[in-house]
């Protein structure tokens, strides 16, 4: 059988690479990235150093140059851009798709974009470009591409491939060929599959769907992705308010979509503000944590403010202090499970959405429920284990009850009311409600000790 | 212009239907669902009562019926299933494609899946869906599909055009042709659209790809969408060991794979063992909850017997109990945020990762730094505002100090030794991390304290 070519990311390969580099062996360079593909090329050049990172990029085919500079990591991608040229970057620039081509101007300040776009040479692409700059980045309008194939209703499918002969070098992959009116308004698409089997004179008109799913150019690209996913679209029209179309987007820039926002709020969870990883530096992963550790820490210091405020009790029980943790850590677990089930459900908003009456509702009936069996467990070990009566046990298990409720109250309610101010509601499922919660928990132990201890 | 139909799931419409339902108005039903999308009639279906869904899904088409079967919740389509006898099932699963027809079968036990099984027509699908059924359900194996258009190297255009319309009905989504040789193992693709621009005596020979990328059946489906993503694929390929064509996996599944695990991760991440949503009944919310609640009290308790056990001190610096929750609260956040670091950077390997030395390195660089400036944050505002001395502030954040770096540590090392023992580690961020780290915590901080104040 003939050997299908998988490219091997090897220290061996790297290492080789390296010495060719130091050699000038431009030959070595091309023969082995022969064929392979730019994800590939994208990853080895992450691993040399900028010297030779530059290298390598400026031995290579521009269009191949281009494609390798949309993979590369953002760090890797700036420490590139800075070393280059507007003229230098312009050519690049100017042989990507449209939306990649936005994306890449809108890494720079407006003056720079302005400068790099003046050495552009074609000016139809450039005024594509120009039109995807205008939206905002995390809507539709700013992940479509303007590469796509349109077929006027009228069209025969001689006419249909003709268009498709002539955009085939412009629009890499296609997948449903767009059918519109005269007045480029959205009527409905026909599958390339038909267009294989349809004879040559049949019409657009007899075959295309009139059932095509599109969106708007405000939409958020998260619902995006969840549209796609729930129809099952591997490409999708985007229309403006007048329904005509002005782009499309396709399943692969949703697939970085949903790693992305993934990440952003497992992130936001952690109680780390930024999108690191760990390959970023001491210093960037340092100020990406820093914050919320920050605000944890004041959240303890006001939590041992209020403590003191009850030394005088606790100074007569200090068995009081040994159930601090339990406190505080229920708190913190209920809240977290709350929120993300809330944050879960926000996600996948449905028309049929409960009420948000009926959810506090069932929430409230499982954390009572929780409650009731968690207070009781507690209950039963204190007596039996710490031996401080049952009415001190009693406090300990009517707080944790307490602390429950209040903190499944507060887990269900953060999110919701941060989704309607319009931040992430994930920051909600981290430090945030641990912290609010701790707080919390302290109060309401403390109230129902000196209240039913008399202290 | 004509209108582009969306269908608009209101609660109106809903009503409607009801009463349609009740005056077995099957027109209404009909015409009301002529061309909406299967994913949209399963949500409404999840709206209706088990009798009504049974009575609009028997009312349908075979194959919209089982389109519909597929998109519906785990929990309706069990109650749904429950509903019909062997027979039933049997003719809905053979209208599906090969990979939604053994997921279905999945969900049967080993006795009623052979009822069902034996109730099949079609012995050529039978056996496809028979073959499908060896795999692991989480592998490419698991969530291939047998429809896919192969061609022979040695074939026409016209030859492959044929195979295309022979199989149109099958094959609902085409995006590649795969090019095998006369053994049936994979050699290359050649797109769809350069299949439409060959001249009809063009031979796949002189026109595919040789640099195809495929997986093989045993890959994990998560390693699966990842080379998806990585490298824009809108399906791949799947071979055996001898790298003969079995199966293809198309984008659509691979959205539903990432969707899935991000929420696995998350939820994992928040303490909920199983797979629920906010929708679920208040029994199944409450079990889902409660293991996780249960090892965080179980860790409390823990807790204050250790407090307890340093109890002379503790009566003697009250103090000490104040800053309890501020030490177990920034323990519990450094260890979500490390181990969330982790995670993130397991779920994308590469060969280049750092070693196991130089990740605890940075990490133990990155936790020296925040437990600096957190540590003389908190001297700094002990000694200003709680005047329990300078000693007292001392202790206070020699032991945050610690408890920084020692989180630190848990939280990178706890998320690596799950996944080598092959166990998610998303679980290290949650409430395992939070439980363990209290504890760690704890101790630091009195044995400072002990050993610092001398008690």
């Amino acid at each position: 059988m003939e050997a299908i070519k998988q490219f091997e990311l090897s220290k061996e390969y790297l290492e080789s690479l390296q010495v060719a580099i130091e050699e000038e062996n431009l030959s070595f360079i091309e023969e082995s990235f022969d064929g392979v593909n730019v994800a590939d090329i994208a990853s080895l050049l992450e691993e040399l150093s900028m010297d030779e990172a530059i290298y390598v990029f400026r031995a290579m085919d521009l269009q191949v140059a281009a494609d390798i500079l949309i993979e590369l990591e953002d760090d890797t991608l700036a420490k590139v851009l800075k070393e280059m040229d507007e003229t230098e970057i312009a050519s690049l620039v100017e042989c990507m798709d449209s939306d990649d081509a936005a994306d890449m101007l809108n890494l720079f300040s407006q003056k720079e974009r302005e400068d790099i776009i003046s050495h552009f040479k074609d000016s139809a692409k450039t005024a594509l470009i120009l039109e995807l700059l205008r939206y905002d980045e995390d809507t539709a309008g700013g992940i479509m591409a303007k590469e796509y194939i349109r077929a006027n209703k009228n069209w025969t499918m001689v006419q249909t491939i003709n268009e498709i002969r002539r955009q085939a070098e412009n629009v890499e992959k296609i997948f449903s060929i767009y059918v519109v009116n005269n007045r480029q308004q959205l009527l409905g698409r026909v599958s390339l599959k038909k267009i294989v089997l349809a004879a040559d004179d049949t019409k657009i008109a007899d075959i295309y769907e009139d059932e095509v799913i599109s969106v708007q150019t405000y939409e958020d690209q998260e619902e995006v992705a969840e549209i796609m996913r729930r129809y099952d679209l591997e490409s999708i029209p985007v229309v403006n308010s007048k329904n005509v179309l002005v782009g499309r987007i396709t399943v692969d820039d949703i697939l970085d979509v949903i790693r992305e926002e993934a990440e952003e709020d497992m992130q936001a969870m952690s109680g780390i503000s930024d999108t690191v990883d760990e390959y970023d530096s001491v210093i960037k992963l340092t100020k990406a944590r820093l914050p919320w550790l920050l605000i944890g820490i004041v959240g303890g210091l006001m939590g041992a403010g209020f403590i003191g405020f009850f030394e005088a009790g606790l100074s007569k029980v200090t068995a009081l202090a040994f159930f601090i943790p339990l406190i505080t850590a229920t708190g913190g677990n209920v809240g977290i499970q709350s929120s993300s089930l809330v944050v879960q459900s926000l996600a996948s908003k449905s028309v049929f959405d409960d009420s948000l009456g009926k959810r506090f509702f069932k929430g409230l009936l499982v954390a009572l429920l929780n409650g009731v069996i968690l207070a009781l467990f507690v209950f039963g070990m204190v007596v039996l284990f710490y031996g401080n009566g049952t009415k001190f046990a009693m406090v300990v298990s009517i707080a944790l009850f307490s602390v429950v409720l209040l903190a499944s109250f507060m887990g269900t309610v953060t999110p919701i009311v941060l989704d309607r101010l319009g931040i992430n509601p994930a920051l909600a499922s981290g430090p945030f409600i641990t912290t609010a919660n701790d707080l919390l928990g302290l109060a309401v132990y403390f109230l129902v000790a000196m209240s039913l201890l008399n202290l």
